[in-house]
């Protein structure tokens, strides 16, 4: 069995993190497998998954922090330079972190830890309008 | 056909690796499954998952001293500091690696390269109690 | 319904980026599924995935910049140093990056956003003969 959804992001904060857990655990209840995988991919280059603590917003602040520091924009590093100084250490990010990602289903629910958010991590400076395909399968 | 198994990790030595690959072996002749994918996925922000050589065990402590280099404990760039000074690196070496991972099932085994083992990577100084969910499907 | 292939990449240019979207494209074509995935996985702990951008090779260009930066051969951080000082920051340029990725398959074909391109990472300064499996699931 297999249930698709396409999900549309509009990252109106520019970088950042955006919370897709809710949106993932309606997919799962939609496409009613009780037992499978619930399989995410972000259709970019320079925008990438991330699986971190949904509590502390702190833990995210800290994360951009990070890799502010360990890619930095406007890199002398850089050739591809035509887009903007956020363009190529957003493509590093994006090959730092995660396109696609597998979540069991099980009982029928999204089996996330307790502890774990999914969120779509924007590597651009400014908003974009991003694309998430959702794949559940199973039985 | 869908196979499910859940691992429990005791991370005794703390901060490390910890081989899964024969559990992970077991779990795909236990599951029946000729052809598809063994997925694993970690339900925790604060270990991962490290595909990496089974031979020598040099190089996943080299892996560690990377890791401590790269991202150090206690570093003045985070401001969620209240569950200690290896509470957000664990988290930014998780974001750094993996929390799913598909490996294939061929003949009925799991099809790991000759030289790949399959790790749990605790990021935490103090020893855990992980899980670690199998799922293999198939035909 | 399940549909495998194994890609053999000869990665005679030694490290760098080796496009794999056309082969890719193709055993989703022969594996005449409609709606599913595409699991692809690299058996080795020296080369791994990257999903960047599929036009400017500049960017790819970067990308190994930024890499050799991060991640230097002969770091004197390494003790595991017998095959030579590419091993073990092959090793760690792995773990840092993705062994397996899945890509959704929509409508009979491979379905990447407009910019993505899926490249064999070869981390070894000389060529090497790689093993990639491609295993197409769905109706």
């Amino acid at each position: 069995m297999i249930h698709r959804e396409v999900l549309t992001i509009h990252t109106d904060r520019g970088r950042g993190t955006y919370d897709l857990t809710d949106r993932l655990r309606r997919a799962v209840v939609d496409g009613a497998v009780t037992e499978g995988l619930c399989s995410i991919f972000v259709h970019h280059t320079s925008a990438s998954l991330l699986v971190n603590e949904n509590a502390d917003p702190q833990v995210r602040r800290d994360l951009d922090a990070f890799f502010a520091r360990l890619v930095p924009d406007g890199d002398p590093i850089y050739r591809h330079t035509a887009e903007g100084p956020d363009d190529m250490s957003a493509h590093v990010r994006s090959a730092l972190t995660l396109t696609s990602l597998n979540v069991p289903v099980t009982g029928g629910r999204l089996d996330l830890g307790t502890w774990q958010g999914v969120f779509l991590w924007e590597h651009r400076a400014h908003p974009h309008r991003r694309k998430v395909t959702v794949t559940v399968l199973g039985d």
